[in-house]
């Protein structure tokens, strides 16, 4: 999926929503625990609740990898489900992987080739042969993480480097040359909305992704305001929020109605701004 | 496990080697092609082969991951093989993960628990909170990126910052702070063996997870004669160098001898600075 199909799809939808499926075992509805692969199922029904109002998704890995094999494997099914009943959806591996060249290499034939993501969260630290493996199939994305949402952002991120910038802003111009807006994208938590008009003066076309709305914080209303470009440019994630609005057996209306009132939200600012 | 008893071990063994199961499904002889789990089969012989002259065991997370669902059986099955059998060896994940505080809180659980690994390579980018979670479990051990191997590391990792630091010397020196050398170590690539004295003056007494002896072209001699302190502080890893020593069904032989060969070297390393 190239950047213009990502905007057609947000047209379409009137939203750039990207739903978080944090999926936490220890919260699934009890209803769902006598499955096989519990959390694939309670997935497969928060995409089905919510899919309506979204253009994204994206497995947080941690929550997986905690179940050993059988987290994985429900994974590889939740990859399957959303590929095969939604194929306009983007599908984001929120892994924040970053390693040297030819361990890169098999991150990316993991995410790309075994699992079919669209997109891998990537840390910079490492630099340009951690990022370049990611970069070298078509339709596949890199989102580096930049600016994040978390406290310990301040401890490194947003150093001062010789020269003025802050390390956030060397990563993003020094990275932005390594690929194009068709496959690199941004991390920018929205509880750093302030720094969002920054950014944009650095890299004005290239798509951000923004966790943080929601359970976390931050204000869709500041995201757009200070984010948003002319091909709308972003996708904001909200996962706790939506996935968690209930843990009863009603988790999927309540799912469904946070995600229509966030997407109620998204098409309102989309008018404002004549893009839908 | 903390220092001390690492340290114990490298005197026992006369080693301070760390060996790199960066097992490639692509390069496991084809004698072991019909067993369930050729991955699992090939690091048991390998383990058997060099255990010998081995502190410690790295798997690389990538190469598990490529393969799904039987990638991570593997995995799995490796780390209990060797808790079992050879109680005495430190185990690393080296999966140089590293996110918000919840999902990390995540990962610990899925490495030090799911999976009874005694150390996770992380990367510093995202600060405090996404280490923390690491280092609140006794005898486990977050392993923090500082200077990488590769190429990439002089993109950021060496940038200078505000105040004279570069970043991976502030890298060491915020971090240093979160833990103590009981549940810290450092990566420093052998291919900047340089740079470890430096090193040694902000942290003496931390120990370094060494990459890129071997095939990455690091010198061994160089890496003691900068980076060693007096409890060894060290744990070197070759990777390649040993595990497709040959890929013919000679393979543990090979292996063996080139495990041997770096304790060779490592003891008489040692010797001279009267540590055995």
């Amino acid at each position: 999926m190239n950047a213009e199909e990502i905007f057609r799809n947000i047209k379409r939808k009137k939203s750039f929503l990207c739903v978080g499926l944090d999926t936490d075992y220890k919260k699934i509805p009890k209803l769902l625990l006598h499955k096989e692969y519990p959390v694939f199922e309670f997935n497969k029904r928060i995409i089905d609740a919510t899919q309506e109002f979204a253009v994204a998704y994206k497995p947080n890995l941690a929550f997986y990898e905690m179940l050993g094999a059988a987290g994985q494997m429900s994974l590889e099914m939740t990859v399957s489900y959303l590929r095969e009943n939604y194929p306009d959806l983007f599908i984001i591996a929120d892994a924040k992987r970053g390693d040297i060249g030819n361990t890169s290499h098999m991150y990316a034939h993991a995410f790309f080739k075994t699992l079919d993501f669209d997109a891998i969260t990537l840390s910079p630290y490492m630099g340009y042969d951690s990022i370049s493996p990611f970069l070298e199939m078509d339709g596949k994305w890199a989102i580096l993480l930049a600016l994040t949402s978390n406290e310990g952002s301040s401890d490194f991120q947003q150093l001062q480097i010789d020269g003025g910038k802050r390390l956030f802003e060397e990563v993003i111009t020094t990275s932005a040359e390594w690929g194009s807006v068709n496959n690199i994208m941004y991390v920018v938590g929205a509880t750093r909305a302030e720094a969002l008009s920054g950014i944009r003066e650095l890299i004005p076309e290239h798509f951000l992704l923004v966790p943080g709305v929601g359970s976390q914080g931050g204000s869709l209303q500041e995201v757009a305001e200070y984010g948003m470009n002319d091909r709308c440019g972003l996708l904001v994630n909200a996962s706790r929020s939506i996935i968690y609005a209930d843990v009863t057996n009603k988790f999927e209306d309540a799912a469904r109605k946070e995600a229509s009132k966030l997407q109620v939200q998204m098409e309102e600012i989309l008018r404002q701004r004549n893009l839908v």
